[in-house]
C-alpha cells in the first residue's frame, strides 16, 4: 500500500458515474462560459474587461462566477495588480492550457460543422 | 458569386458571437447529457435501455430528449425496429462520431485529471 498524495481516490475516476468528481471536473470546463473562457484565454492572458468584450453575451456576474470557479479547480490563475484603477489580469496555467486546447477543438468543429447541421435540422423538422 | 447549399451561413460562423448558431452547436456537444451520450455511443451503438443503464443519473426524459436534439442535429441516428416489443437503437452519424471523438477526448482528460483537480480546489478553500 502506498500512499503518494495529499488526495486519495480510491476507485478509478469515471465519468458516466453519477457522483464521481471527474463529473464536475468535465462540467465546468464544458458549462457554456467555461468553454469560451478558457478559449478565448489560449491566445493570451486578459483583463476581465477584454473577456467581457470578447465574448458575447456573457454578464459581469457569469463571467466573475466562471473565472473563479475554472480558478478554483487550478485551470485559472488570477492576478491582481495594486496599480488605480485595480487591474486584474487572468491566465492559463499550464493543466488550464491542456483543457483549453481540448474545448478549442471543440469550438472550431463547431464553427466548422454549422452549415450541416443547419441543413440537418431544416431535413428533420420537415420530417416530424 | 456562387450558391453550393441551400442553407447559406453569410458569416464567418464565431462561437463568441452570441447570435451564431454555432454557439447552440457547441452547447449540445457539451451539454451534461449531451458529452456523455456521445461519449457511451462511440464505443458501438446503443438501445434506450443500454445507455440510461450506463449513464448514471440521466432521466429516462432527459436521456430521451438529449437523444432527439442529438438526432436533430444530426450527429445520431435512430432506428426504430418493428418488433414486438418495440426496440429502438441509436448510432453516431460520421459527423457525430467525429464530435463524439472530441468530447470523448475531455471526458477522458477529466477522469485523469481528478486527483490535480481535487488538490486545487482544497488548496483555493484554505486560502479564501
Amino acid at each position: 500500500m502506498s500512499v503518494s498524495n495529499e488526495v486519495t481516490v480510491t476507485e478509478q475516476p469515471n465519468v458516466n458515474a453519477a457522483t464521481c468528481p471527474s463529473r464536475s471536473v468535465l462540467e465546468h470546463i464544458t458549462s457554456r462560459w467555461g468553454v469560451l473562457v478558457l478559449a478565448a484565454l489560449l491566445e493570451d492572458g486578459r483583463r476581465f474587461s477584454e473577456l467581457r468584450r470578447i465574448i458575447g453575451g456573457v454578464s459581469e456576474k457569469m463571467l466573475a462566477q466562471t473565472l473563479q470557479t475554472l480558478e478554483r479547480d487550478g485551470f485559472v490563475h488570477r492576478e491582481a495588480h495594486p496599480v488605480i484603477p485595480p487591474r486584474v489580469d487572468y491566465s492559463l496555467t499550464e493543466v488550464g492550457e491542456q483543457a483549453a486546447r481540448l474545448v478549442s477543438g471543440l469550438a472550431r468543429w463547431s464553427e466548422a460543422h454549422v452549415p450541416d447541421v443547419l441543413a440537418s435540422r431544416e431535413e428533420y423538422d420537415n420530417r416530424t
